[in-house]
């Protein structure tokens, strides 16, 4: 595959011009420009320019306002209501983050509530613009039906993934993002596309039998949880979370109402923010927490969540990120209309 | 083994008489006796009676207080912060949780933080009670060492449960429990004491080998978690939410300063209760997500979580418990003296 360097700042530009000729407005173009450079910065693809063309197509469908103007409420003293009006989630949580920031300062714990959004971005990015301001932070979002309950054969839950972050003093934060399945659709549709395998546990095949075989999966089987019915767990704990507390569409419900473009379908999206200063230990938390991380990281064979991607952050910033070709030609193309 | 039939008044009055006979004043044997009660009705044995040798040996070295006093104190407008002073958890929790459900009908969200206090009881047991006032609510504590993270050999994480749960309109609330090991230390240990091997996946040997013995896993080896690293992710999350963000000890930390008598170590707890009137779908909320349960429980092979310990709950209120004589001759003999 050939593939062509490029700045940062050259692939926020392209991404930005793709997005503002498609229909965004400034405001929006700039918010997505943003979340998908900082997954090519910190070595995620699959959720940088990769995702242009999805975004293109749901702006040229319709389904999503690139215009939109999130609008952000109080739901109560700890709960910041931000409506996407129908657009992207990454201007409504740039909207309604300094909200959720000082309350949970004031109050020791507050949470954003995001409705009516579409979400096509890594939640990573997202927790750790929180955890960037001093807080630990937790996000949850769902997505279109693709992974079966423990114990079921067809898909139900989203790849729902979970995020956690926790601030470190002079230092990237710690931050996961976890889909609940037990493998990223895109490895799955990679396997597929290079005809490997993909190793036991991943999904079952449209009789509901286990399977390594990519297109068995994909093609009217399911994918599975993580960890069995304990990953089950945690995935229907994010429907509940991010779609049944605000009022947004279940997985299975989005999937019904989507318009199959290839974009995101609407959902919702909950953060919850803690402020460590609040909870007891306010002198020596830092310091505790960085004997833990030093213990943990010291055990051989271990790794901290996100030290992949602050190593590659480094390394991406000075010398640019590898993007195929093929994908620059198909985002010239939806540039020039 | 021989076994006696028990009433749930019986078992109660039985924990409620060891613990009084080995230290504890009324408000402390009265919660705890009641939580090892609550498990027994539910079919969770592991965290019922079988407990109580354990909670007797920390109050005869004296390691625990059983006429500890917990106070509840004000963190912040949305934290509630009890200390224990050294007792066990029950009664702190009892003495936190009415503050907690007014902040978090109040303000949306808000946390109950336990620090100083002696965790050995189930968790859905506490969480289960905050749910029944109509709030959604999350509980993590950790414990002393025995999982190892992801890719390490050596145990570092506890057993680390996490609980969340959800109300439910003229029923039992839905309620996971779930610990971040792959397997329960008890089952591990009756595998053992019964001569049986376990599940791949649930332990490495003290040379750092996957193993079925549960002997190798328990003298030298480790448990792992559940879901390779995403369980330990989650292994690890609990560890800063319930140590870390509290000022308490860490898992290893814990088990550097325990007397190891069989009891439970000192740590902390924290539990986020959410009312979902308060997110943006005050009306409708519990309707559709009463229809998410519908459509996830009418797939076939799927059960909810908690259904199991809903329908023992109906038959041991009705017929009452069988516990092990051995067991009953050991509870007599320590509240004999």
């Amino acid at each position: 595959m050939q593939r062509t360097t490029l700045s940062l700042t050259d692939v926020e530009q392209r991404a930005r011009d793709c997005l503002l000729a498609n229909g965004c407005n400034a405001d929006n173009a700039n918010a997505l420009a943003a979340t998908m450079t900082a997954a090519e910065r910190d070595g995620c693809p699959s959720h940088g320019l990769f995702r242009l063309p999805g975004y293109t197509a749901s702006l040229r469908s319709g389904k999503v306002d690139g215009k939109a103007t999130p609008t952000v409420g109080d739901g109560a003293p700890g709960v910041v209501r931000v409506d996407g009006h129908g657009g992207y989630a990454p201007l409504a949580l740039a909207k309604g983050r300094p909200l959720l920031v000082e309350r949970a300062r004031e109050t020791g714990i507050a949470a954003l509530a995001l409705a009516n959004v579409h979400h096509f971005a890594a939640l990573w990015v997202e927790t750790e613009a929180v955890v960037e301001q001093g807080l630990v932070a937790l996000a949850f979002t769902s997505y279109m039906p693709s992974v079966a309950p423990a114990g079921a054969n067809k898909p139900f839950f989203g790849t729902n993934p979970m995020a956690f972050g926790w601030p470190r003093p002079g230092q990237s934060p710690m931050v996961f993002d976890q889909a609940s399945a037990a493998m990223a659709r895109g490895e799955i549709m990679i396997a597929a596309r290079d005809g490997h395998t993909v190793p036991e546990g991943g999904g079952l095949d449209s009789d509901g039998n286990p399977t390594t075989d990519p297109n068995a999966i994909l093609n009217g089987g399911t994918q599975l949880p993580f960890g069995g019915y304990k990953g089950s767990s945690i995935a229907m704990m994010v429907e509940l979370l991010a779609s049944g507390l605000l009022g947004q569409p279940f997985s299975y419900e989005a999937a019904q109402e989507d318009n199959k473009d290839g974009g995101p379908p609407r959902g919702g999206e909950l953060m919850i923010a803690l402020d460590p200063a609040r909870f007891g230990d306010a002198e020596n938390w830092q310091a505790h927490c960085e004997a833990f991380f030093a213990e943990l990281g010291g055990l051989e064979g271990t790794r901290l969540p996100g030290e992949r991607r602050h190593r590659n952050r480094i390394e991406n910033q000075n010398n640019g990120v590898s993007v195929p070709d093929s994908l620059l030609e198909k985002i010239a193309e939806l540039t020039a209309g």
